[in-house]
C-alpha cells in the first residue's frame, strides 16, 4: 500500500515527518500556515506533486477560520496566504500550479459570499489530491511497459509515494512493473546532501519487498561500466516547454552517464510538471540551500566549518538526454514540444481548466 | 608546509589519524605491527604512496625487535611481516611496491647477518620516504605548467600531502601552481562514503590558502554544464599498463563527465602507482568495503539498517578518458604503453633497481 503522505484530517494538514525516516513514521498535524511553510521548507513534506497538495491545503488552512463575509474580501486572504505558500520553494512548479488553481477559483467566486468559497477550496483541494493519485496510477500503467522482466533499474532522489498522493512517479512505475510480476532489482542513489534516496527511496522499495541496493551517488557510473544497469527512472520538478527537466541534483549527472553508457534514461512526472511558460530549461529558476547541508550530516560537521559550498538543490537535464517522458496521458518522445502543443490545442477539458493552466493564469 | 603525515619516531611510527580530520589533528605512535595494519585497514592511514610508506616503516617495526641472528631467518620474518601488511588494502599497488622492495632487499643479503639487514631495511624505508618527497616536488612542478592563471579546478577524494610523503600528486600540483602566483579556484568532491574531500581535501587547501569550494560529488555535472570547470586534476592506486586507472570511487563518474563536457582529465601518480604486470584496468583487484559505510556516517544510520549495499573503494578510468598522466619523469599523454616500454628499456637506474620493478620480482 503506498503511504499517505499528506492529507486533510480534523481540521488540520496531516502530514509524515519525512526528515524522520527511515527510522519513524511520524505524522504531524499541522495547524496553521507559518508552521506548513517551514514543513516545506525543511523538506519534512518533500516531492513536487506533494507539495503542489501541501499548497492547496495551505490555502484551506490558511483561511478556514477567516471571519469574512465577502468573496472578495476571502479572495484577497486567498492570494495572501496562496502568494506567502509560494515562497517556501521555488522550482517545482506544483506548488505554485497549484497555490494558482486555488486563486483563480477564489477569483473567479468572489461574487459569491466567502462560506461559498470555502466550501468550493476545500473540493478544490480534494479533487487536487484525487487527480494526482490517477495520475500516478496511470503514469505507472504507462511506465510499467518500458520494463523488462529481470530489468536492473537506477533511480534518483524519491520519486515515490512520499512524494505524491499516491505511489509515486519514478517509483510508482517500478512498483506497477512489481506488482505485474515482472523481476526487477532496483538500484537506489543514496542523493547527497539530503540523502532522499538513502533514507525515503530505500524504506519505499523495501517496504514494497523489491530487491533493493544502495549505492552512493558516486558509484552508480562504475555499476554502468559492469552493465550492471539496464534503465534509469527518475521524477521531475518542473519540465520547460522544450522538454528540459529539472530534477533532484545529481539527476543530470545521471543523464550523461546513462548517454556514456546508452542506457535509457527516463522521466516519470505528471502534466502539472510541465511549465509551458518556460521554454527551455535555463530559464527554470534553481533553489540553492544552507551550505551547512553540505558541511554536516544529522548535525554533524564533517568538513571545515569556514569552508564555502555550492549547494543547489536541483540541476536541469537537456532534452536531448531524455529517452522519453512518461506522463498520466502516455509516454512521449522527442521532441517533446509538442507535449505543449497539443496541450494548448482545444480538447475534452473544460474551459475552466484550459484557462487555469494558461500561460495568463499561470504568470499571475 | 606539507603535513608530515607518517614518519618514523623514536623506534615507533607516528602518523596523523586521518579519521579524526578536520576537527583534530591527532597523532598516533604506533608500536607494533597488527595496529599498524588496522591503521591502514580503517584509513587512519590512507592514501597510495602514504601506505607504501606505511608497509615500508612497518616491516622495519616487525622486525626490530628480532632475536634472529642469522639473515636467512630474519629474511623469512621480513616475508611473514610483509605478507600480512599487504593483506590490510588490496587496491593500491604503492603498498605491494613498498613491501616487493623491503623483502628483495632482505632476500638479497640473508647470507650476511640479521643486525645488517635491519640496517639495510631502515635506510631503505627512509629512501623510500626521501623518493616519495622528491617524487612529489617534480610531479608538481610537471603538473603545474598545466596550469594557468584563473583556471577552476575540480578534484576527487584527496591527492594531497596526507597522501603522500610531502605535498602530494594531484594537491600538490595546485599547491605549486599556487607557489607560482596562479590564481586558482579550487572545487574539492566531498567523496562519499568516507568524505576524504569534505575532511581532507578541504583542510589541505584551505590550510594553503587556496579559494576552495566544498560540492557533493553529484554537483560536479552541474558546474561544468556551467561551464565553471577548467580542469580536473585527481590521483590513482594503480595504473595498468596501458594507462587504465584505478583511484577512489566516483573518479571514472568524473572522467566521464569531462569527456561529455570536453574538460582536460588529469591523473598525477608517480611511477611507482604503475603495475606493469597489469595488461588493462579490467585485472586491478577492487576492494569492496562494508556496507555500514554506506549506511551510516559518523557512526548514525542514514538508511535502513538492513538496505543491501554496493561499496566498492575504487574504480577504474580507462586510459582514453585521460588527458594527460603526470609521474615525476614527465607529463605522459596517449598512448601510454611507452611508459611501460621505457621502463623495461635499459637507463641509468641500477641493474638492483629495475630487477625489484621487474615481473619476475612484483609477482613475489
Amino acid at each position: 500500500m503506498p503511504v499517505e503522505t499528506i492529507r486533510w484530517k480534523n481540521g488540520k494538514v496531516r502530514y509524515i515527518d519525512q526528515t524522520a525516516l527511515p527510522h519513524k513514521v511520524k505524522f504531524i498535524d499541522c495547524g496553521n500556515v507559518k508552521r506548513l511553510w517551514r514543513a516545506i521548507k525543511t523538506l519534512e513534506v518533500r516531492g513536487a506533486p506533494a507539495i503542489g497538495i501541501a499548497g492547496a491545503l495551505g490555502v484551506v488552512l490558511g483561511i478556514k477560520d477567516s471571519k469574512s463575509v465577502s468573496g472578495k474580501k476571502l479572495s484577497r486572504e486567498v492570494d495572501k496566504v496562496a502568494g506567502y505558500l509560494a515562497t517556501s520553494r521555488p522550482t517545482a512548479v506544483n506548488l505554485s500550479w497549484a497555490l494558482t488553481r486555488m486563486r483563480a477559483l477564489a477569483r473567479e467566486n468572489s461574487s459569491g459570499s466567502a462560506a461559498r468559497i470555502k466550501k468550493l477550496l476545500f473540493k478544490e483541494a480534494r479533487k487536487i489530491i484525487a487527480e494526482d493519485k490517477e495520475a500516478c496510477r496511470r503514469m505507472a500503467r504507462h511506465g510499467a511497459r518500458l520494463i523488462k522482466d529481470g530489468d536492473a533499474i537506477l533511480t534518483h532522489c524519491n520519486a515515490g509515494g512520499l512524494a505524491t498522493a499516491d505511489y509515486g512517479t519514478a517509483l510508482g512505475v517500478l512498483f506497477e512493473a512489481k506488482k505485474q510480476g515482472k523481476r526487477i532489482r532496483v538500484y537506489a542513489d543514496e542523493t547527497r546532501p539530503l540523502l532522499q534516496g538513502a533514507r525515503l527511496t530505500a524504506w519505499e522499495l523495501m517496504r514494497a519487498g523489491i530487491d533493493t541496493t544502495l549505492i552512493c551517488d558516486n558509484m552508480a557510473a562504475s555499476l554502468m561500466a559492469k552493465r550492471r544497469i539496464d534503465k534509469i527512472f527518475v521524477g521531475a520538478d518542473r519540465i520547460a516547454a522544450n522538454g528540459d527537466a529539472a530534477n533532484k541534483i545529481g539527476t543530470y549527472n545521471v543523464a550523461v552517464l546513462a548517454k556514456y553508457h546508452r542506457i535509457p534514461f527516463y522521466v516519470v512526472a505528471p502534466l502539472s510538471t510541465f511549465d509551458f511558460n518556460i521554454v527551455t530549461g535555463k530559464d527554470i529558476p534553481i533553489e540553492e540551500r544552507d551550505g551547512d547541508e553540505v558541511r554536516s550530516i544529522g548535525g554533524k560537521f564533517i568538513a571545515p566549518k569556514r569552508v564555502k559550498v555550492y549547494n543547489p538543490a536541483f540541476d536541469v537535464t537537456p532534452n536531448g538526454l531524455i529517452t522519453a517522458i512518461v506522463t498520466e496521458k502516455r509516454v512521449y518522445r522527442k521532441p517533446y514540444s509538442v507535449i505543449a502543443r497539443r496541450r494548448e490545442a482545444p480538447t475534452k477539458q473544460s474551459i475552466k481548466t484550459r484557462l487555469l493552466h494558461s500561460p495568463a493564469a499561470r504568470s499571475q
